[in-house]
């Protein structure tokens, strides 16, 4: 084919004429964290506004956003009783959901009903999923709307402890009233950009479930969700992909939070987690003063490893989603390497990372949580 | 200082705590055209929809997503017939314009209150801007409806001219009556990701206005305007940055389109924005058998150069808002080079892409527009 | 902790010294194409030069441009017989693989030693792989060298066949001989922006195995393997992760070429590649006007499929390492979808596509090549 | 034109082919910092290696480097004494110099002989740049290297200070003996990731130049100079761009260090590079609670400024090459703001930044820096 320089651009312009007319379709990214041995991890997001009160987006967009950020469940919790924009719509507390239930649907993206209690602080705000009629929540009395979720079955959390007014994050007596009757089953740890220590403290000491959600209001412009930019979600252990698999996962508290570099957990999730995310590739190759390692890391987090007590750097970064070769110095005759480390964004206690040890030796190496290496 | 290796991490996360709190605000990058003689060159995006017809965002979101991607010129142009959301909002024509405008001042950005006029194909959908009340458009008849558009004082065009149905895109007696009326200012060349040859052949032939729209329903994800990826926008040559000189402009034809990797217009402003665009830097260097030339290109667009006559490689790149180093092949006895080109992304006509010179000689570069270089 | 806001950020500041002086390891993110039935699919690039003949780096610098890539498999194909280099250099012709030999076990990423038989043109140029000393390939003969490549058992192809002179690219008397000879193994499909659709085609007839790579002179600047910039390589479909693995497969012809947006293959090779690359994921949808599909993509390219017959969008794009959501139409009555279409950069001879089919119904969703659908 | 579905692909593919085979030119995009009065702002980077010494690319390849991430001096600093490479290699002190020269001149880019004189710890390492021959600071004694470097009107300074030994980092009789024969005209600040107080506050008190220099040793892999990702430059206030200026600007320590997100230099120059970089865009907008400005900031650092005083909030943070909106809670009755700030990131001395403050009224907005506003 002879194509004369001058034209052939023209023809190009042509041809992706005549062939396009087609929209790119929706692409969704997986949130990349490894299974638990039991348990799918799933990810949440569980507190997100829409037009319905004082968000800025009609419903379905709450949808492909999080679709396409690769979450498997989603909650559109609009205020009951805080609606801004009621000058120009006919709002139901029902409606939002209605609205995106067939478009989560299509997408495959798991919705669930909820609402945002609203209260002044104390005793603050809080989020009632897995609702039946969010009408029915709209009483004068705080305790009473937390007792008719409780009644439609509803999962309910704190919202963002520690925000607003001169009682801000207080537990007050109307909090160990819910409490004791078990109707508080969660608190924030995270709320967007917001980290709470009071709320961990309190879910590790009161056994709560620790939720990280977004509270977005704006349209959502991530793509995907990236170790450095992605939305503040909780991860959830779940026995399955369904809607009260996920319930039971959130009541029995199997839960940690995303949050900006790290993830907010208990001990006894975030050491299967690590132990599922880590791996030594290959063999290790020993030369005369150095060991050379490779760390896969199969999480979406870029892990922080600071050094505690025996061989290796003082520090180890392990880029998210992908294979770290490291150099740790030794001797001639050493026969094995003993790494004790600290994870310091897998956060099992205010201010405390997740300890951790690898052995290796000339034949083979293995990985293991560390149990006496705490700093 | 000494801080022992275990513990700083953990300081350093309470240090940026405390000091946190602040929401990142809100950024600005401009969309990057050099000014024309005489003109100031501007961004507008005139066709865009909110939750008051078929779009999906708040009204404000469109303000936040224009300002950030750097243009100075929006209107919100909800369709007058067509509401989908009625059963949800109450919805008034005007309301969009409205709720935008404080925030558009804050931003300072403009904004133009339009609106859509959406009857059947034919004759197609037209777009009213710098209207004074949207409810009177409301009216059965659609030449009627441009008729009160002009009465006040709108600017008015064909949308996405090449849409729909089996009449689509004809000129029939409808826009003859409105064009000889001179109630029809311009047409959409380019529309999202469409672009309509006849459109574009229509503007030339009939002194049309040319137009480039995102009409945009969901939310806008582009943080800023790059040149692979920004949304379709019209260019427009103003004599300041008011609402009554953008609209002087528009009426006067001074736009182009910037359509995907394409900037599409009249020779008449093309060829000063690429004067503007292009500059030779430096000295020449010339070498025994090459000269190394450094165009810089201080456009949005990565220009495409293929060669037409003269001297040269058959094609030219120059990434925009960059400097590219080009090596001219020579012989050790020539003391001028004569380049020829033809810029294939800078369309003056369809199919046609705009002819541009260099002339460099051992002393001096100097840069101008063919005249004789035409294919 | 109180901390004022003055002074935290210079103690952050502090900290960040204290802490850091640790140098970011280095980072590999693999190439990602799924495994064929019985092969691990594994990425190689068998042709690049270093300062030890006319390239700009060190040996070692192309070990860890590799192993960050995700390749498995390198060589070092220095010029026998073209040295620039030589006035500042002492060259020996075994020296770069030697040099670049302990730093690749030191990232577990595999090194044969080859050269570059660099003639004249014609013959042109052919690498032998798999060498034992380059020394004896340095002979004023051209079959000669290639005779003593073939003793040591190594693996030749003929490089960029199509380039340069005014025999450039003909197959000569002196091909014949060696390829009878079964001297000669394999030919460059692609070498680096190039594609040898003559090349292409002999490797089909001839039965000669197919092959892409980089010849990259300069720095490599690239981090990782991306879908849309990625050096030319093979994927070469082997046994097991060996030296001698690889080679059998190189001689066997079980390779296939990215190249950048196509894969270039046989038939047999690129029907399993897909079938292991794209999956429909859960279960389809079904409304009354439309079937919702999820088709999840495993490889490192943007498939691009048009359609030839049957259910579905004139065209499909699944963007790498993702899952693509698509909207089938379809009518109340249908019961299954039969999807017919040919993946337009899969290539299975010069202009020809891998042609794919899925057939859908309200029960389950199947995948598999089509055996019929050719257009 | 008819251009059927299924064959178009395939045209567009072979089109692109016969319009290829043109190698993407070479970019460059420059550092942006504005100029001051009286001066260009110009980049260098005055310490890397080469295969000459202990780098690992050819000489070019720092040309071509530089010049694409928008340097306007470099010079080739191979050591003089410390040549690993010299079993390979002829080494001839100064070839590195030579063999880039022709390039940088094809480039535009400026470059000076250099070299670094290689010692022990203590005295340590200092380069000597702008030397008219390496071959004669190869003589045993310390001293008398860096008085023939001086003998040949070189420019000389102490890198990366702080580094290695016992005696790292001391300032001892020979640092004074050859400081008070003026024989040591500067110091690294910084270089590569380090940052060294001891030698910043030298500079100050000595009256040195100040230096930030990449030290680079393998290939540098950015295409381009942005805020998160650049290697640590030194910005010059020079004259004009010529090599006699430079080293003018060089010995009258008009410098300042671009260092990771922070720039480092003297009080004297930050204040007009910061006044020269930020400015107050268009008309303040006042509402009853808020004021709006708009900041533009010109320079490639994300400015973080932080409150000492007067209104406005806690943090401003002004991202690069950008303008953004910030809101100032403000008072019905107020006429007028003042905002005194300090520039977290423009380091004036260890552990201070930039005093800067802003006055803005119903009228005018002014910027100014502070000069009563210092913690």
């Amino acid at each position: 084919m002879k194509v004369s320089m001058k034209s052939c651009w023209f023809w190009i312009g042509l041809i992706i004429l005549a062939c396009s007319g087609l929209r790119a379709g929706e692409v969704r990214q997986e949130v990349q964290f490894p299974n638990l041995p039991g348990y799918v991890t799933l990810a949440c997001d569980l507190h997100m506004h829409t037009v319905f009160s004082d968000g800025v987006v009609w419903p379905t967009v709450r949808v492909n956003e999080g679709w396409r950020q690769g979450l498997d469940l989603i909650s559109l919790s609009d205020h009951i009783e805080h609606l801004p924009h009621k000058k120009d719509m006919k709002i139901k507390l029902n409606r939002s959901f209605e609205l995106a239930s067939a478009s989560a649907a299509d997408h495959g993206l798991l919705i669930a009903r909820g609402a945002e209690i609203t209260r002044d602080t104390p005793p603050g705000h809080f989020n009632a999923i897995f609702t039946s009629d969010n009408e029915k929540l709209n009483v004068p009395d705080f305790v009473e709307a937390v007792k008719q979720a409780n009644e439609q079955g509803a999962f309910v959390f704190w919202n963002h402890q520690g925000w607003k007014g001169s009682e801000k994050g207080k537990w007050l007596d109307v909090h160990t009233k819910i409490y004791e009757n078990k109707w508080l089953h969660g608190m924030e740890v995270c709320n967007g950009d917001s980290y709470f220590p009071d709320a961990h403290r309190w879910c590790l000491e009161k056994n709560l479930t620790m939720l990280g959600n977004s509270d977005i209001h704006e349209p959502d412009l991530r793509q995907k969700s990236e170790p450095a930019n992605h939305r503040t979600m909780t991860l959830v252990f779940s026995k399955e992909r369904t809607l009260p698999a996920m319930k039971e996962a959130l009541l029995q508290g199997r839960t940690a939070v995303w949050w900006k570099e790290q993830v907010i957990g208990k001990k006894e999730y975030l050491e299967p987690l690590f132990k599922e995310s880590v791996h030594l590739l290959g063999e290790p190759v020993w030369r005369e003063k150095a060991v050379w390692l490779q760390f896969e890391n199969r999480s979406n987090v870029d892990l922080q490893l600071k050094k505690t007590a025996g061989d290796g750097p003082a520090e180890i970064k392990l880029p998210a989603i992908s294979t770290s070769l490291v150099k740790i110095e030794a001797t001639p005759e050493m026969k094995s390497l003993n790494l004790q480390y600290t994870v310091a964004n897998f956060i099992i206690e205010p201010e405390k990372g997740l300890p951790v040890a690898f052995e290796v030796n000339k034949k083979t190496a293995t990985a293991k949580t560390a149990e006496n290496t705490e700093p």
